[in-house]
């Protein structure tokens, strides 16, 4: 089975806001077994619609659409798919009831408008919608399927995960698709591509390279019967893979800098605090979201500037002899997060300075550690140009860590 | 002159990363007056990517290609526009010697695959990135223009901003697209769009609605020959809408809760700091990433559950009495981040509790102030699949001090 997906909305076409969905459903189709080919965005005028739903309706198994399924006059997916399927909408009972029960929940009668939401053609059914006024489509019709989901996120995920991924698992239970995902740091895109050029040559399991703030992944893709013939296909490559990245390759597949963290000062029954002059909330951000933070996580302090450390704990002296932006404050700032929040191991991210100047000027940063009174630090160097700065810190920061505890 | 985006890489229909490219270039477009029309993803693979930019050539007048011009086997941008065309590729001596004395200065050898990045067609001149191997090609035949970019968004926003953009500028001076974008708070999306039903039906200026973080932002696009003949179409709206939303209108265009904070804190010689327990740093993160920040913001403090509270001078009596989760805890929270780093100003986040339970549980949250030692305090309730939570629950915490500060 393959797949293409439509975004619709003139707004994904006016830059104000990125298509997270496509995404999403495009990282959804790999474990269904389902090959995703084409992925359209159109803007909300009825000819451009008609004429992409068209083309995908007559090339494509499958075909995803967000958006376009609210109650105002530019919302014209139903219409849309009426047209290009040559069927007539009508309004349905049903969920005509549901619609008025759900807005007089809200205490607030169905504006008329919502009345489209209600409606039909003979091959759509409903895909329920609990948390928004929008339901579905599941339009199946010459061997063919197209499923209309609405486009808040929230609201697609759900949908996505309760009502129509079960329904296509039940369609497409011949293929399956079984990847595995490597993840480095330190060695360059064009460099790992010459070291593994001979994996690149197979088309199954096919190889990707990406680069990625924290650092470049790998990723195989085995398109097979079962899974367990996947990882059949899979293991020769791990193995050479292992061999060429050596200290190089630091997680795999969902393994994340701060997911690793996470298990190794759970593992060690750790606390760790953070504080951070540089990245502006990102790294307290990034170890909140990890798994089981709570457990582990004393709290973060973002500090600004040489009069923002002070109060923190951080000594005057250093700050007078090595200035904030250096390693010495890097490590005290690990310090007194540790010792202020109580944790047994403190963080911090500072910048040390930028050299040389123009277009591309070198950045570095310091990064601390302070593990039960064991302080440490790294330096960090790169051309601007290679970062997404802060992502780019945030991991190495974690990655760093996660060497000192060994 | 209308446009097409094709975005390129397998990984963008793995979704294994968001195609922010697009996005950009299409919020880049209209202030070229160029009206996006199309836009589409495809993978490497060789006979998709022909049948989507031979779509594209034949269809568009410009087409805006980002990603595959990397040095690997799978990069094969240049080698597609050369089929499309019916063109022959051949090596230019200048960005051979150019590309070779770029690996040079990083101190490497240049890899034999990166070679193909000093080709050229006799249709395409070269587009230069002094941030990467890279470059781009500017094509032009038959009265029509294909523009093939890097897909690291570093080097793609760089090459838009200095060599792109100002060329198509020259070549389309005639058509000038002036956009307004009004920004409310506390109206529902359908109860704007009923409010102002009738400001929809006109064509130019076309009205977009939109739901956002900080609320529903309505947006006017007029296609006019000189910006003041824009102006001139979109000042009766501005008007009306004006009129109709009243106190629920919070800014225009480019302003945000933050922006708008910045400006009011400097009109007032006001510094402020911050403790969130609930928003992870996206407080602090938002609040740093505002205008002049590091002349205002004087720190942020990522709490964590109760025992984090205390460490940053929150007064163990208050969290005794009413808990971690509690409007009063708000307001001590604020008052201590103003203490502690020295601020005119505090504000805090923290959650209060959920209501109800099963699926949709409402969630409630409170937001502390200190002004100069004069405390208060507002709580946020909703549904909790109206949330983008964490986004939403700052933008109301800005908005909210904004009004404090009258």
């Amino acid at each position: 089975m393959h797949a293409e997906i439509v975004s619709i909305g003139t707004e994904l076409l006016m830059g104000e806001i990125v298509d997270t969905n496509s995404a999403f459903l495009a990282s959804e189709l790999p474990k269904l077994g389902i090959e995703l080919r084409w992925v359209s965005k159109v803007s909300d005028n009825p000819d451009h619609m008609a004429e992409v739903l068209g083309r995908a309706w007559g090339r494509s198994d499958l075909t995803l659409m967000t958006g376009g399924l609210g109650p105002t006059s530019d919302d014209l997916t139903r219409e849309t798919i009426a047209q290009v399927l040559g069927e007539e909408m009508y309004v349905n009972d049903d969920l005509l009831r549901y619609l008025k029960a759900q807005f007089a929940s809200y205490g607030i009668p169905m504006p008329e408008n919502n009345i489209k939401q209600a409606t039909l053609i003979p091959s759509a059914s409903t895909v329920a919608n609990p948390i928004g006024t929008a339901p579905g489509w599941w339009v199946e019709r010459d061997g063919k399927i197209a499923v209309a989901m609405p486009g808040p996120p929230r609201e697609l995920k759900r949908m996505w995960a309760n009502e129509v991924a079960p329904r296509l698992r039940e369609k497409n239970r011949s293929i399956v698709m079984v990847t595995k995902t490597w993840k480095t740091f330190g060695i360059s895109e064009g460099g790992l591509n010459e070291m593994l050029a001979p994996l690149f040559v197979s088309k199954n399991p096919s190889m990707g390279i990406y680069a990625r703030p924290d650092g470049i992944h790998l990723r195989a893709l085995a398109t097979v019967r079962t899974r367990d013939e996947g990882l059949a296909l899979i293991e020769p490559l791990d193995v050479e893979i292992r061999n060429v990245t050596g200290q190089a390759l630091w997680g795999v597949d969902d393994e994340t800098p701060e997911s690793l963290l996470a298990s190794k000062l759970a593992a060690n029954g750790m606390s760790l605090a953070a504080m951070e002059s540089h990245t502006n909330g990102l790294l307290a951000s990034t170890l909140a979201g990890a798994p089981g933070s709570s457990e582990w996580l004393r709290g973060g302090i973002v500090a600004l500037g040489r009069s923002g450390l002070s109060p923190h704990g951080v000594p005057e002296n250093v700050l007078r002899s090595h200035g904030p932006a250096s390693a010495q404050t890097a490590e005290a700032m690990a310090r007194a997060a540790r010792e202020r929040l109580h944790a047994d191991v403190g963080i911090s991210i500072t910048p040390v300075a930028s050299d040389g100047e123009g277009d591309d000027p070198v950045q570095r940063c310091a990064i601390g550690f302070d593990v039960r009174g064991r302080a440490s630090h790294m330096e960090l160097r790169y051309p601007s140009r290679l970062m997404m700065l802060r992502e780019r810190t945030v991991a190495q920061a974690l990655l760093g860590l996660l060497k000192q505890l060994g």
